[in-house]
C-alpha cells in the first residue's frame, strides 16, 4: 500500500470512528455499569461474562478461562493475514470508596461537559472500548480485519495480577502474537502522548521480629531484655543507608544500566521536577538531585527499597513505657531488568543472617519481574509514529517507568513487543473518586489503535 | 528506752494491730469503693475528700492542696518530739479495664481466702491504710504519737506525677521532715521483704519526621523522593546500636557508676534471671549476660534507651506500595544518678543535628529525675532492721530499681532519706485485673511502719 493509499484509508477509518462514536460511548456506559471490584470480590464473574458477550457481539469468539483467581476473558478473530495483534486489558476496577466524594454515581457513566465520568472509565474499561471501537471501524471500512486480533482481558490487575504469569505459561499457544498493546496510555499536560516501553519489577516483603513472649515494662527490661523495635531498626539500617545504596550483597548483580538509546529518550522527556517538588511539598530530591535527565534516569533505572510501613509497640497519644516484644516493617523493592523478585528474597535472607539478624523473619508478600521492550523494535517505532500522526505532537517515550505490572510474561514468555495506547490525561483521577476521561482523548485512543492495526498489517 | 522495753512496747502495738485489723480492712474497703482513676479523670476530687475525711477521723488536720492537676491531700499531727516522719502515698489508681477479666467487682473490696481483691488494694490504697493503722496502733498504745507525722497523698502518680516537683517546691516548709516512707513495698517469692532505696529517672521523647506533604506511590517516588520511615530508621540507628551503648555525645557524662556498697547489696540479692527468662520466653539477656550480680548491676545502673513504639505508613494486611511522608517513634531513656531529663533533650537534639538529622523533630513528653538515698543513712538501716524483725528474713536491699517515680524532690528538695514499706507480693497484679494483697502481708506492712515510728522516735 502506498503512503497516500494508507492516508486515504485512515481518513475513511477516522470518519467511521466519528460515525460510531455515540454507539461506543454507549458500550462504555454498559461496561461501567457492571461493578467489578477485584479487591472486594464484587461483580467479577458478571463483568467477565459481559465482556465476553460484548466481544461476541463484535464477531469474536470469546471464552472465559479460569485462573484460580479472577477469570481471563479471551477473545479472538481471524483476519486477512496471520499476523496477530494481542490487546491486553483488564475488566476489574478499584473500589469506588470514598463514595461521598463522587460528584456523579460511580457506576453510571455520566457526561459532564467534554468528560465522561465513572469508575473504570480510564482504568481500564475506557481503553478496552477504544480497542473494540478501533477494531470495528477498521473491519467496517475494509470489510474484514487485515490481521488476527486477540483480546486478553484479565480481572485481577488491581490486586497485582497474581495468577497471570501462571495463566500465560498454561495457555502460551493460545495467546501467541506478534505485537501487543498494553492496557494504558495518556497524554501529558501539554497534550503529548506517552509511549511506555517497560515497567520495573516488584519484590514486596514483610520483615518481622519477635524478641519475647510478651511486652515488658521498660523500667524493668530497658537495660536487660531484647527490644523488637531496636532489632528491626538495626536490621533495616543494614539494608539501606542515607547514600540510598542498597547494601544487600549481590542485589545489583543483574541490574542493567540505562543504554545510550534509553538516555536519548530520557533526554527528550519533559522536565517535571518542579511539578513534583510542588505536588509533594519537597525541598529537594534524594541525593541532592534537582532535575534533568540524571534525575529521570535515577527515578526508573535505579532499583529502590521503600519502607512502606513500620509497626511496633505503643503508637497512641502521650507516654507508655512499654518495651515491645514484636515489630514489623513492610518493604518494597522496585527492580530493574534483569533483577527478579525470586532472587532478591534469598539474597535478603542471607544478608540479614550475615549481619547477625537471624531473628528477623522475612515473608515474601508479592512480586513481579521487571520487563521492557526494545525501543528499536519496528512495532514500537510503528506505534510511536502512529501516535505522532494522531496527536500531532512528538510522543514522550519512556523506556522504563517506575511502577510495576504483569508485563514480563507477555514480553519474555509470549515473546511479543509491547506498546501502549489509551485515553487518559493528567486529571483522570485513576484509583480516586471522579475518575474521568475527555472525549477527544477517547477518540484519539481509538484512532491510535486503528492506525496500529492497519500499519501493523501492512508492515 | 532499753532493747527489752522496746520489744515489750512493740509486742503491745502488735496486739493492738491485731485487735483493730477488721476495722482497718473495713477502712480499706471504704477507700477502694471510691474510684479515683487519674488517667480518666474519674472520682479524683471525691477520693481526695474521702482521704482527708479519713485522716481527720484519725485526729489529723487535713487539707486539700491544689497543684494544677490532681490535688494533694496533706495531713499532719503533732507528736511528743519534733522529729517528723513523712508518709508518701497516692490515692489515684490505674483504670480497671479490661473489666471482663475481673473475677470480683473492681471497686468492691472482696475477700477471697486469705486475699483482699480490689483495684488499688496494692497500688496504693492498701499501703496508705497500713500506715493509718500503724499510726493509730502506736498512738492507742502510747496515748500520743512519739513523733510528728505528715501524710503526703497525691492523686496523679499513675499518670507520672507531673505536678509533684512543682508542688514540693511551692510547699517546701510544709512538707519538711526527717525521714520518709515511700508508697510501696513487697515481699518476694520466698517471703523476703524488699527495701528500695532509689529509682531511675525517665526522659520520654517522641521523634517524628515529615518528608513530604503527602504519601507517594512507591513506584513513582522510591528512587526519587525522601521516605520518612527511612529517615527515622537511620536517625534511631545513630542513637543506639546492637552494643547497647547510647551514642549521644555527653549522655553518660553525669551517670554515676554503682559504688562498692551498691555492689555488696546487689551481690546479696536473689538471682531471678531464670524466672525472668521463663516469664518473658527469652533465649538470653542483652549483651549475652545470663545472670549473676553483673546482670543485676546492668539492669539498673546502666541507663537505657527503649523504643516504645514505631509508627509509619501502611500497617494492615498484605501489600500497599506506599512511600510514607510521616514516621514517628516514642523512646524512653531510663536515667541513673546524676543524669537529668532536662540535660538529655538538648544532647539528643545536638546529636541528631550533628548526624545530619535536622529534619527529625524531638518532642519532650515527660520525665523525672533519678534519685537515691544513701544506703548507710541511719534511717535506712533502721528500716532494714525493722523489716528483718517483722518478717523474720533478711531484707533484699535494692540501692536502685529500674523503674521511675517522683522520688527526686523528696530526697533532693526536702532533703529526707526515703525507705519503703508496703503489703504487696509477686502476684499482686498491680495495674492488672484482679489486683490483690494477702492479709498476712497487710499485717506485716502495718507492723513494719509501726516499728519505724517507734524506733525513729527513739533514735
Amino acid at each position: 500500500m502506498t503512503h497516500d493509499d494508507m492516508k486515504a484509508l485512515e481518513a475513511r477509518i477516522d470518519a467511521r470512528i466519528d460515525e460510531t462514536l455515540d454507539f461506543w460511548i454507549g458500550q462504555l456506559g454498559r461496561l461501567c455499569a457492571q461493578p467489578s471490584i477485584s479487591a472486594q470480590g464484587v461483580g467479577i464473574q458478571e463483568c467477565a461474562e459481559l465482556t465476553a458477550t460484548m466481544l461476541r457481539e463484535q464477531g469474536f469468539s470469546a471464552e472465559i478461562l479460569p485462573t484460580g483467581g479472577s477469570p481471563i476473558v479471551f477473545g479472538e478473530s481471524a483476519g486477512k493475514s496471520n499476523r496477530t495483534l494481542l490487546l491486553y486489558n483488564h475488566y476489574d476496577v478499584q473500589p469506588p470508596e470514598p463514595l461521598e466524594l463522587w460528584e456523579t454515581p460511580p457506576f453510571t457513566l455520566t457526561r459532564v461537559g467534554d468528560t465522561l465520568c465513572a469508575r473504570g472509565v480510564s482504568d481500564d474499561k475506557g481503553p478496552l472500548i477504544t480497542r473494540m471501537a478501533a477494531v470495528a471501524a477498521v473491519r467496517d471500512v475494509l470489510g474484514e480485519l487485515p490481521l488476527r486480533v486477540k483480546y486478553f482481558v484479565e480481572g485481577e490487575e488491581e490486586v497485582g495480577s497474581p495468577n497471570i504469569p501462571g495463566a500465560i505459561d498454561a495457555y502460551k499457544d493460545k495467546f501467541a502474537a506478534d505485537g501487543c498493546i498494553w492496557e494504558f496510555g495518556s497524554v501529558d499536560y501539554s497534550g503529548r502522548p506517552e509511549q511506555t516501553l517497560g515497567m520495573r519489577g516488584l519484590c514486596y516483603v514483610e520483615l518481622s521480629v519477635e524478641t519475647a513472649a510478651m511486652d515488658c515494662h521498660s523500667g524493668l527490661g530497658g537495660s536487660l531484655i531484647p527490644n523488637a523495635a531496636w532489632r528491626l531498626v538495626w536490621a533495616l539500617n543494614t539494608i539501606k543507608g542515607p547514600d540510598e545504596r542498597i547494601r544487600i550483597p549481590g542485589f545489583y548483580d543483574n541490574a542493567l544500566p540505562a543504554t545510550a538509546r534509553d538516555m536519548e529518550y530520557l533526554a527528550k522527556q519533559p522536565d517535571d521536577a518542579a511539578d513534583l517538588l510542588e505536588t509533594y511539598g519537597l525541598k529537594g530530591f534524594l541525593l541532592g538531585k534537582s532535575g534533568g535527565v540524571e534525575l529521570r534516569r535515577m527515578a526508573v533505572f535505579e532499583p529502590s527499597a521503600t519502607i512502606n510501613g513500620l509497626d511496633s509497640g505503643y503508637q497512641g497519644p502521650g507516654a507508655k513505657t512499654v518495651l515491645p516484644a514484636r515489630a514489623s516493617a513492610k518493604i518494597d523493592f522496585r527492580l530493574v531488568p534483569d533483577q527478579t523478585p525470586e532472587e532478591i528474597v534469598p539474597l535478603l535472607r542471607a544478608h540479614l543472617d550475615a549481619e547477625g539478624f537471624e531473628d528477623v523473619a522475612v515473608r515474601y508478600v508479592a512480586g513481579v519481574k521487571p520487563a521492557r521492550t526494545d525501543p528499536d523494535d519496528p512495532f514500537v517505532q510503528l506505534s510511536i509514529q502512529a501516535a505522532e500522526d494522531v496527536y500531532g505532537l512528538e510522543p514522550i517515550v519512556a523506556p522504563l517507568i517506575g511502577g510495576s505490572g504483569p508485563l514480563h510474561p507477555f514480553i519474555h514468555v509470549l515473546g511479543v513487543p509491547v506498546v501502549t495506547s489509551g485515553c487518559g490525561y493528567p486529571h483522570s483521577r485513576v484509583h480516586a473518586p471522579n475518575e474521568n476521561i475527555r472525549i477527544p482523548d477517547f477518540i484519539n485512543g481509538i484512532r491510535h489503535t486503528a492506525r496500529i492495526i492497519t500499519r501493523f498489517a501492512a508492515m
